[in-house]
This record gives C-alpha cells, sequence and structure tokens, in this order.
C-alpha cells in the first residue's frame, strides 16, 4: 500500500507511491499528447482526467465538460490522498503513516500550450490567483500541515506530459527543506531582529550584481549561494510569509515578475527544462515576521551527481554574478 | 574566482566552480572517448590528465607512463584545489571561503571498460584498497575535514567520460547530509545505547523482506524509506565509523557484495545509470559508537522533480519491498 515513510536516521520523509506500480522497464520518461486531440488537459479530454476540484468558466457550465479556462483536478497517480485516513504504524525501529494529504494537477490553460510563460500576463496571474485559492481550502483542513506548489517543466525536470501544467501536494507535515529555511530565519531574527530575505534584498539591491528584475512589487535575483546554474528566486519586495495573502494587484505583479524572467532564461538558454517550487509559510501558523514567501526557479542543465547525493551541497559549474550579468544583457 | 558559499538561510554549502567556465550553451553532456585510442584514461595517453597522485604498478615505472594498473590523478576541472590557501570572506550576510580542498579521479582500470563491477572481484578490492589509501592520506591534513568517495556512472548520473571511474572531493568541513546521519545517530544512541545502523541490520535480517546479500562480513539492503527505485545500501556487518579501518580481507568481501549487487541491479534495470556515495565518520575524529560507513547506490531511473526540489523529500514509485522481490529473483 502507498504510505509515507520516515528514514529512522534522518528523519526525511519519503512517498513510497507504488500506486504507480512501475515495472523495471516502465522508468523511461516518455512524453506523449503533442496536440489538442491527444491532451487529456484539453477540451473534450475532461473525461481522461479524475473529475474535477475547481476550475474557472466563463459560464456556469456543467463541470468537466468544455468552456472552462482553468481547471484543477486530482493527480491521476497521486502520491497522498485526501480521502485515505491519517494512520501511523511503527515496525520496530521504522516509522510510517497512512497516505494522506491531497495530490492535484492545475491545467493553466485549454491550449496545447508547452509553458506558462507563454500565456498572457492576465491569465499567468489567474494561475497564481487558483495557487492563493487552492491554499485556502485546503488550509481548511486542520490535518494538513504544509502546501508544496510546484511545476516541473520539460523531462529533465521530471514532466510527463506536454501540456502546460502546474502540481500541489498537500503534507500532513512540514517538509524537511522548509523547515531548514525556517530554522535559519528564526535563528537569524533571533540575533538581527530582521528578517533575513528582507535584509537579502535589500543588499541584492544595493549592490546590485545579482539582481535581474526590479519593479516597485518585486524582485528577482540570482542567489549568492545558488545551487545549480542559473537558479534565479523571485520574491515579493514587501514583507510576507504566507503566500495566500496577497492580493490580486500584487498576483498581477508578480506575473508581469516571472513573465519577464522565464523569457530572459529562455533567450539564455534555449527554453530549458526547468522546475519552480513556492515556498511559502506552513498552512497553520499565523503570519511570521521571520518568514518570507518566495518563488525558486531552478533550470535543469545538468544532472544531479554523486557528490550533490552524498553531500547536500552543489557544485555550480556558472556563479550566479556571471549568470545575472548574462541575463541582463537580454532585453524582453 | 572558484570559492565555497555558505546559503545565509539554510547555512548549506555549495562550490561555485566557475573554473569550468561553461557558457550557456555548454550544458550538454556529451560523452566521448568511447574507445581506447582516444580515452584520457587509457595507456598512452598519461599527459592528457594531470599528473598522478597515486598509482599501483607491477615495476617500477616512470610517473605518468603505461604500465599501471590503477592510477589516481587531479580532476581537470577541479571544483576543490590542495594549493588554494584556506581563507574566509564576509560580504555583509554573506560568507565564503576559498575553494580549498581536493577534488581527485580514480582510474580503475587502464582499460576502456564501462562499470567498475565488470572487473574481476580482486581488481574491484584494489579499488576499494586505494580508496582507503587515499582518505588515510589526506586525513594527514588536519585542514581536511571530510572525504567524500563518489561514483557517477552513466549520462544521466553526471558523468563526462565512459572510461569507469570514481571520483574523491576532500573538503574543509563536514557536509549537511553526513552531518544529518550523524546527528540522528547520536540521538539515537543516545536513547537506545546501541548503533542505529547495527539495529537496522539486524531487524533487516530477522525480517528478511529488504535484504538482497548477504555474507559474512557484508549485507546489501533495500532501505526503508530508500529514495528512489532501486536505491541499495551495503553496509558491513561489524560496527565500524571509517572506512579506513577495513582491513583486505574484509575489502575483499566488501568487492564480492559490491560486484553481485551491481550484477543483480544490472539484470533487473538493463544497466542503469547509478551514483554510488561512500558515507563514513569524518577524518580528524576517532572512532564513534554511533556511525557506521556503508556505500548508497542510487539508481538514476528517474529526473529527480519539482516536489524534491522543494521538500526535501521524495517520492519513490517502488517499494523497496517490491525491488527486493525482484532483485531476488535474480540469481547471478
Amino acid at each position: 500500500m502507498p504510505e509515507l515513510r520516515k528514514d529512522p536516521i534522518t528523519d526525511r520523509w519519503v512517498i513510497i507511491s507504488s500506486e504507480r506500480g512501475k515495472r523495471p522497464n516502465d522508468f523511461t520518461t516518455v512524453i506523449t499528447s503533442k496536440n489538442n486531440a491527444s491532451s487529456p488537459f484539453s477540451y473534450g479530454n475532461e473525461h481522461m482526467t479524475p473529475p474535477e476540484i475547481y476550475a474557472i468558466r466563463e459560464n456556469s457550465q456543467q463541470p468537466d465538460t468544455p468552456g472552462w479556462k482553468l481547471r484543477v483536478v486530482p493527480n491521476k497517480y497521486p502520491a497522498l490522498k485526501i480521502e485515505t485516513a491519517p494512520g501511523e504504524r511503527k515496525e520496530g525501529i521504522f516509522h510510517s503513516r497512512n497516505n494522506f494529504g491531497a495530490h492535484e494537477v492545475i491545467i493553466e490553460t485549454p491550449e496545447m500550450l508547452d509553458r506558462l510563460e507563454y500565456l498572457p500576463v492576465n491569465a499567468i496571474a489567474e494561475v497564481f490567483k487558483v495557487f492563493k485559492q487552492r491554499i485556502v481550502t485546503l488550509k481548511g483542513d486542520r490535518r494538513l500541515k504544509y502546501v508544496l506548489i510546484f511545476k516541473n517543466q520539460g523531462v529533465a525536470a521530471g514532466a510527463s506530459l506536454q501540456h502546460s501544467h502546474s502540481q500541489l501536494i498537500a503534507l500532513p507535515m512540514v517538509p524537511k527543506e522548509v523547515n531548514e529555511e525556517m530554522c535559519g530565519a528564526q535563528r537569524y531574527f533571533g540575533k538581527q531582529n530582521r528578517c533575513i530575505f528582507c535584509d537579502i534584498i535589500a543588499q541584492e539591491l544595493k549592490n546590485d550584481i545579482r539582481v535581474i528584475y526590479e519593479a516597485a512589487a518585486v524582485v528577482a535575483i540570482e542567489p549568492f549561494a545558488a545551487r545549480v546554474p542559473f537558479e534565479t528566486w523571485i520574491l515579493p519586495k514587501t514583507h510576507a510569509s504566507h503566500f495566500e495573502t496577497t492580493d490580486d494587484t500584487h498576483l498581477k505583479h508578480l506575473a508581469v515578475a516571472f513573465k519577464i524572467v522565464m523569457q530572459k532564461l529562455n533567450t539564455a538558454l534555449q527554453s530549458p527544462a526547468y522546475n519552480f517550487v513556492l515556498h511559502t509559510a506552513p498552512l497553520q501558523e499565523t503570519s511570521r515576521q521571520d518568514y518570507h514567501w518566495h518563488f525558486e526557479v531552478l533550470p535543469r542543465l545538468e544532472n544531479v551527481a554523486g557528490f550533490e547525493w552524498g553531500t547536500g551541497f552543489y557544485i555550480n559549474s556558472t556563479s550566479p554574478e556571471a549568470a545575472a550579468q548574462l541575463l541582463n544583457e537580454i532585453v524582453v
């Protein structure tokens, strides 16, 4: 049975998702459905996905029929399920939980479009608004502690469908990576009484060697300790710990920033595979002074190798300053 | 200048290795030199690598000439260099260090062989002996805190040369991943007064659903919270924190285990790309009761995706029990 398992040494969780039931021959990812007719995310193919959770429609049509602008459905091969009763087990030293949670797909457009950034700014802002709405709704289930919104763009980034979509996984615990960020931010706040992200933004804007986009409300930087070439963070300038508190005007500013940043990356790197992740404060916490939500965009130009697996450190062959310089030469 | 940088939020280090000076077009990995004539790791091509650090030779020939059985050279594009003076810098909130350390390549055979496991057991044992000798030698430099030995096998695992080789990176700090393992092991020891790895081995041997190899001295398991399909750990049965204390007889047993385990994985998964990493206790520490060295083998069947980047958690589509069952059906 699919379940969440905790590594007894590091306390790292994994989702054993044998639902997909892969046999050794099944691991080659093939992108299928390269046109509207065959894409499960196009008009007329609504039956190819599980019933919709949410949709934006012009008129009040029937669910799971054409006419929508944006559609949210459960993942067909969910890592976690909301219907599963939470439950824990011990097996000697080992600890596991039922695969309770949620795994949703945000279909960003009915058109067979390759990339979110190809959409007009208003449509991108709608996508971000849906991210917000899903977080607000899932927050209502007090058993859920965290929602990670992410995108796998391209085979090298883990995508198996070409039609532009994002994903959401809601977890019954706060994940390791977010915990580490929050602990670090808390440590800094304890010493300085300031948000570390706000201080990074201030220092980066002052130095101006790693900033690649700046507007009134949003900034994008190549982070000082970038893990991969052209890693890019997009952050709101005004402090906010929870993404879901962002108002529509700000979501529009964010959409503008995202589109410009991605156009620059696509020009510099010939439309690379990439992941983005949205890091925001945990669902059930009230506003935090020490944490600051942000997007992390990770172009997938090189494969993660043994050194990274073995150390948790990264070797990055392009300095963030060089990446910023190149991106700043590109006018979009 | 290449340097080590610390992420101010998570304290995660990255190596900015602009030595390789990649331009945006340079990221496609191409495996070249598919035969002895063109491989920089073959007889007659010794000049294509930096001068050798160590070699096993039958007779006392000149260094950097043919006739060797195994050769250790600095990486031609080193992430870290032993000649660099240690040194630290602060830039406001940011912290960096000179790229002091070592980055070596262990050329496992002069023959243009694809994979370490294709070598006879005695030759594999020689490779492990060289791992040990390099650790012992580098331990002499008190500024070095950790040696990670790893292998990138195949393009999907980050390899850029086909000729079978391992790598070694010596660091002036203990890496995050190892620190987390050690902290977890220490916590467990504090409660139970036993090594967690020894307890895992005992429980796995008793349950016998995830064991894929057992001999007098060595055991191989699919770990309970495997991060990727067919992740495999190879561990000594007798407690030991430092790999470099292993005697030659045990290294031979380890070579037998490695060869059999890899043959099983190669049969099950059609000779997959894989990484292995050797996790051992830090260089400058004396023997620890709570830590247990081991190899981690990670077949690279699927790409790391956004969920993994964003959470530090993993989704694994094959349960370790199913993987073990399949591997146990394969007789080698």
